[in-house]
């Protein structure tokens, strides 16, 4: 199934196209050199939007839990791509052990470790999945309602190495952002690579971060274009500790929101954007469920705090991150939707759309209620189609797409590099 | 257009393919641990031949020229194998240089150049076609029939250096076996890549030094499946310089002739096979055109030397390897077909079936008249099903080819090391 695209075309994305796909060469050789320098995340997937005007990732997710929206005809490239990752990290490797979430949210997540699961498998590894959580006692098998089979197996910590009985992994891969924090199981495991690293779990990660080191690279590739790096990325504030009870929290929060508007508001005026600017206010540590509030007015935080509501649609506690909020102008049928770009390694392997009947176009997508459909794939797929109008074909669209996807896993793995416990302090 | 498969399903086969996907991550992990070690050749591509009872590599092409023929689903796979195969060689390369061959056999061919060009540049490189050809003076743009358009431009040589005017690559990619010798233009280029390099050319490199390989990485790889490596293996025997005027030569082909077909029988009784053994005499150095010939009886070299046949059917001269024929039991339609799988660095990118409508199942159909035929590629396209019956998947029977494809890739990177002249000799 392949989805009709009904993204808004007006003028500046379809020069951003256009510069994208001129560029091309210089973009994938840029890439290559950072390559050289940074290593990509295991694996990633980033939320995006489009608004007509400009194109911004929204989130970057260090450990994808939707693989099971790939259609069948990604899955050689998500193999390839497989093969490449395992090969950097540990060619020698037979076994890997696949740890999911402590809490199984839903069919659809455990499809997604089936997918991971054969995905790795077509790679050239033993798969199994090895449960964390203290209800695994014994071996659990699932059936799924396509008729697939998984099997959830309770870890065995040894004094140095994590596996199942009978099962000892060279590479522990996590499918999990460990929301109730780093368990000590997981840790002092010196002997076996930990993917992604326990410094990209909800623990320590933060998005603001995140969005520092997008600025940067998206400064560098914007340079690189010849355009205002304000096409490609969202403007954010930050603040610390917000007690919804405590007036300098919401002063703060305020003050951020207020001082961004404006900055959105700038932009808007000289590129003759006539939407209304919005900010989204989410949790600094991407803890999902505290919501993402979409703010049009700083006025409206007041009504926001007052109404006391519990739940997605309150403000977030703890740190805040207030970011430009980019309107998504894709549609299928009449449903919201924004592009999902999911990667292996370095390279861009399928990807899909959420799909959000219920929610506006400035609203976030990531909620209880949304769908998936796939990118379009047919053909080329991925791959951009010199000389064809733009804003015309879908393959020249993706290839933006996952330009865009990999610039931001490019900003997580110097996140990464920044925050990794590890690294030697070279200041 | 996918073809129908109806490869004779007798039953080795089916064992074989059955071990190949049980044993498929301990297959994965060998090659991985195999790349480690060696080289793999830039491209590849090879022809199998399937006679239901044993499957073998019969030519192993290292400057392919049917680009053209993978499908547009299959291009996504090309250009991520042609990102990794650039970024280990020259991370840092702008530019890539086509040399390709100084006759322009057909549109064909064009036409391969075309996609060639199309999937480097996808991977991020400037692309642009030298010919080293004394009639290529100036560029000269040619249409192709499919309305593309390529360029022919002359190459500049410098001291040290291969280029085009304004144009100074990092890679020299051959799509020539330089059948005429080693032109001087192309010899101490120190400061560039020239890859595949020259001693994989048809002046140095040998058929018989590449089965010798193949025969070492078949053994090892039937011990690791437990098999008998005969089943993916094509013997052979060699003869030195063959002069049909020579009594000693024709004999020396006849011995070795008789020699194989003995042991071929010998096999063929060892299995039950009914079928008449034959062997396929062939010109070391894998000239063209002099022409691969089926021998099934030693006394029939008398008639074919005595014919005096010049072109494809007569005893090719100089060198030549005496192989066991392998059968080939696809068909597409009524015409005989066998798969040709193409490799791009070590990964399995598509392939197609050669089709040739006038000749035998015992036969070369690597000769005018052969028409070609995508691979079957949908769905899951060469990534295997597991639990089907043997015999019955399609994905499942080109991952096989794929191994086979990949071991013979493997082989001739063993014999670019043993013929490298700049390699130190450790003996």
């Amino acid at each position: 199934m392949v989805p009709h695209l009904v993204t808004a075309l007006s003028g500046p994305i379809n020069e951003l196209e256009q510069r994208i796909l001129e560029s091309m060469p210089a973009i994938e050789r840029w890439f290559r050199l950072e390559w050289m320098e940074h290593t990509p995340p295991f694996y990633s997937a980033v939320d995006i939007r489009n608004a007509g005007f400009k194109l911004a990732p929204v989130d970057t997710d260090l450990f994808p839990g939707g693989w099971n929206n790939l259609t069948s005809q990604m899955m050689p490239l998500a193999v390839q791509a497989a093969m490449a990752a395992i090969e950097k990290i540990c060619p020698e490797a037979k076994n890997l052990l696949v740890v999911p979430d402590n809490e199984i949210r839903n069919t659809s997540y455990l499809s997604n470790l089936a997918q991971l699961k054969r995905i790795f498998h077509m790679a050239g590894l033993n798969v199994r999945l090895g449960s964390i959580s203290p209800s695994i006692k014994t071996a659990k098998r699932i059936k799924l309602p396509d008729g697939d089979e998984i099997t959830l197996e309770p870890v065995i910590r040894g004094k140095r190495r994590l596996g199942l009985k009978d099962f000892d992994p060279c590479t522990i891969l996590l499918n999990t952002e460990l929301p109730a924090g780093i368990p000590g199981i997981l840790e002092e495991l010196h002997e076996q690579f930990l993917l992604p690293p326990l410094h990209a779990t909800r623990a320590i990660r933060r998005k603001r971060r995140h969005f520092e080191c997008y600025e940067e690279v998206a400064k560098r590739l914007g340079k690189l274009l010849g355009i205002d790096p304000w096409l490609i990325h969202p403007m954010f504030g930050h603040c610390g500790e917000v007690d919804t009870a405590s007036a300098d929290g919401i002063e703060c929060v305020r003050a951020n929101v207020d001082a961004l508007l404006t900055r959105v508001r700038r932009k808007y005026k000289e590129y003759g954007i006539k939407e209304k600017p919005f900010v989204v206010v989410k949790t600094d540590n991407g803890a999902p469920g505290l919501g993402a509030v979409t703010v049009r007015d700083p006025r409206d935080l007041d009504a926001i705090v007052k109404s006391g509501k519990a739940g997605a649609r309150s403000l977030p506690t703890g740190e805040v991150i207030i970011q430009e909020g980019v309107l998504t102008h894709e549609h299928i049928n009449e449903a919201v939707a924004e592009p999902v770009v999911y990667m292996v390694d370095r390279y861009v392997v399928g990807g899909f759309y959420r799909v959000h009947a219920e929610r506006g176009i400035d609203e976030d997508l990531s909620a209880p209620g949304a769908s998936f459909v796939p990118l379009a794939f047919e053909e080329s797929g991925r791959l951009p189609q010199p000389g064809v109008k733009p804003g015309a074909s879908a393959p020249n669209r993706f290839y933006m797409y996952g330009v865009i996807g990999r610039l931001a896993m490019l900003a997580a793995s110097y996140e990464l590099e920044a925050t990794d416990p590890s690294a030697e302090n070279d200041a």
